[in-house]
């Protein structure tokens, strides 16, 4: 195994010192005499230049064979770098390639693909520069997350995936079975016999993991999921993913305002962490991919979030219309949900920071969410980042009993299906919060990139499964 | 939010100090003019002891209503406690019942429960001493396996859950479907028209995110997993889940060799860290669950591992056959899997110590394992521990392209379904290696947990997926 890799070399590799690099070559440049080579082991961003004289054993067969794509070793001494933009390079001593990579059918050529070309080699796209960039970016997003909450003694708890509920409430689900799907079995009355299924009724991929989370706050005090959900959603777009990864934590005695504070200093940590961990790959997207992602970034961690509560939103966008400074194509008005263009218009043209709105009209929210003394409102939360929209949404959560009873008859559910939900509320009930945050989202809000089915490994979309 | 956990003002807090908690009531004693409330907020096995004299507002109340399971809220003065087996306590000013808790209906009394009764209430059950020791000590494994992956540079990627391959070869698949299983789209031959479905066609859920990490570790070298994975065996046995956690390591330009140093290392590092962050709990299990656990442990973290091949183990099995010290239920011999009775023998009797066996016969492993030189084994490893058994599987992966598809037909596998795996073969092929550990199997081993449903909050098992 690789004992010192290519960003640690680069970042602290002194001239003299004696290393052993392995990677895959990048690029290769033959001169008289002697050649370079780009190797990159997907430690960081840059490769790391070694220089090869035709004196060293296997010269001309090495040349031959290190072609972009093919996996090499060198071993050599670290030399102080002529070339610009690179601090140290390798004078080889010993060479060898492990693996080949024929120029003809390799797809990965020295030229810039796009991204769909990359989407249909999902297996090879990791070797380039923009998705290393995003999946170490990715890791370091997730590193962040675990950092925050772990520091902060949270759990991290894991909540089904495969789940009997389907009254979560956030859209269609999957059907899961242990059925084969040509001979599913029939009861008398020729409905489906799920008695006969593995799990003895219908099962779903979960959606979110937050009821189940809940029960873990009210043992715990504070937790949070990290892990897969899903949605059956027909979206073919650039914003959507069937299987895509959520971040939901939860926390026991803990109201609006303090769901806001957690919240806001857990934005600020992911991307100070990132700016911190990876500043070559976010130059990469600021040079590459969008040239405001630092920009944004620095705008989250830097202000303290505007909060108002849409009601007030209203009023503002409503004023806004009004003096004819905006026009939007979706109207505005009391009780309907915010389009991202109101959404935008609020945080970027109005504050130009991070807005939190506060106290959604009841009808528009979940049914969990905590209702106001006003009976109108719940005591949701949405963060709406510029350039990106709404990047959290969350809410104090209903603890009473019978507002929670009334709340779920109203939106057509059976408080059997909830038994233990409910139960929550009858044993040591508590004034409790959480938010919710898409991954992916993030990553792609962090790094620019368009479309959110180039920041996970291997995308599943509509009539799309591959690898 | 709370500001200070229990766990904190337990270990840290000094007499004087004005604290405010929270939590649930574990039990209350109510003596002549004062009572005393044993309080937890799951952040620790010991609870805090409030003492609340009658002169406290609203003491009757609260006294009546502060049954076990009720949520309170104390401010008070720490003072150095009175009683034995605990440091520090609270003497009340203010105090406060969020939601009460009826004795008469409330399921957790003081007497223990059975682990059967606490399943039917896994929306309760992390409220008792042996749950919320199991989801501290998992929360602690889990941040362990994080931080030694992290620190030594690999990435955490996140392979498919929804897969389309059927070829991963661990198992019955449950199939995942967006159709409504009512009203099947059928083709007009009569088959399912899967070109209808969510994915255009057959999809399940992943039994290993294995391969996929492969692509990964021909990216950036050193990368895990850490996700769901499913069998939709019908297991019914106190060792199976259908829904589990799975770490999967994959290391580029690594041999078996490496694969077991870094296993080996992985192990430990777990161990210890929970050793040193879940001391109290550790002993809880001890005490309450199997009094070898801390045994169990240290076998792990001071030795190092035995490592012998499959054909000298089956050597050493044979003659303690012969010579009468051993007698097994299953035959031994070269070319059948171990059972679990001989993993057994050989890490606790012969060697008392973990024992990586290595190098097993090529016909009882899976196809993606490197074929050894004599083309009979092949570079597997599995790590056995003493009281535990297998805890990790792992072997080099076969990099050679021809050698690869010859053992896939062998094994009645299509290339075409595989190409961008052999793919990794073709274009800068390395010697890799990795290896699994099932998450549920470590915390049971870590806990003495005696059920494996009894690690996870929320088992799916055949016939059972509750809340």
């Amino acid at each position: 195994m690789i004992e010192k890799r290519i960003a640690e070399i680069l970042r602290s590799g002194e001239p003299d010192e004696t290393v052993k690099v392995q990677g895959w070559v990048r690029t290769k440049r033959e001169l008289k005499g002697f050649a370079f080579i780009e190797v990159n082991d997907g430690s960081s961003m840059a490769s790391l230049q070694v220089v090869i004289t035709e004196d060293v054993a296997g010269y001309e067969e090495f040349i031959k064979k290190a072609n972009t794509g093919a996996s090499v070793e060198f071993e050599g001494v670290l030399v102080a770098s002529q070339g610009k933009g690179q601090r140290i390079e390798v004078k080889a001593i010993s060479i060898k390639v492990y693996g080949e990579s024929d120029p003809e059918t390799y797809p990965l050529q020295k030229k810039r693909h796009s991204f769909e070309f990359l989407r249909d080699i999902g297996h090879l796209r990791s070797r380039t520069n923009s998705f290393g960039a995003v999946f170490r970016v990715r890791n370091a997003c997730a590193t962040a997350i675990h950092e925050f909450f772990q520091q902060r003694g949270f759990l991290w708890v894991h909540t089904p995936i495969i789940t009997a509920s389907d009254c979560e409430g956030a859209g269609e689900m999957f059907s899961v079975t242990g059925f084969d799907l040509n001979n599913i079995p029939r009861t008398k009355e020729n409905t489906i016999d799920y008695s006969k299924d593995f799990f003895g009724k219908p099962t779903y991929l979960t959606v979110s993991g937050q009821l189940e989370a809940e029960v873990m706050a009210m043992a715990f005090s504070n937790v949070y999921t990290f892990a897969p959900t899903f949605r059956a959603e027909n979206s073919n777009t650039s914003r959507h993913l069937a299987e895509f990864w959520m971040v939901e934590p939860e926390m026991a005695f803990c109201d609006l305002k303090e769901d806001m504070d957690l919240a806001e200093a857990f934005l600020q940590h992911i991307f100070k962490y990132v700016m911190e961990k990876c500043p070559e790959d976010m130059e990469f997207f600021r040079d590459r991919i969008d040239k405001t992602v630092l920009e944004t970034a620095e705008n989250i961690i830097n202000n303290q979030f505007e909060r108002i509560t849409y009601t007030e939103a209203v009023k503002l966008l409503e004023k806004a219309i009004e003096k004819g400074n905006v026009k939007f194509e979706y109207p505005v008005s009391w009780g309907t949900d915010l389009q991202s263009e109101h959404e935008r218009y609020l945080c970027e043209k109005l504050f130009n920071k991070p807005t939190i709105v506060t106290n959604y009209p009841a009808q528009i929210k979940a049914f969990y969410m905590r209702l106001d003394d006003d009976e109108k409102t719940v005591s949701a939360m949405d963060i709406l980042a510029p350039k990106i929209g709404e990047i959290i949404g969350g809410s104090q959560r209903e603890e009473r009993l019978d507002v929670l009873q009334r709340r779920l008859l109203a939106q057509g559910m059976k408080e059997e299906d909830l038994w233990w939900y409910l139960d929550l509320r009858r044993f040591g009930t508590v004034p409790h919060a959480g938010f919710g945050l898409g991954f992916e989202r993030l990553v792609q809000f962090m790094t620019g990139m368009g479309n959110i089915r180039d920041v996970i490994p291997f995308p599943r979309t509509p009539q799309s499964a591959e690898f």
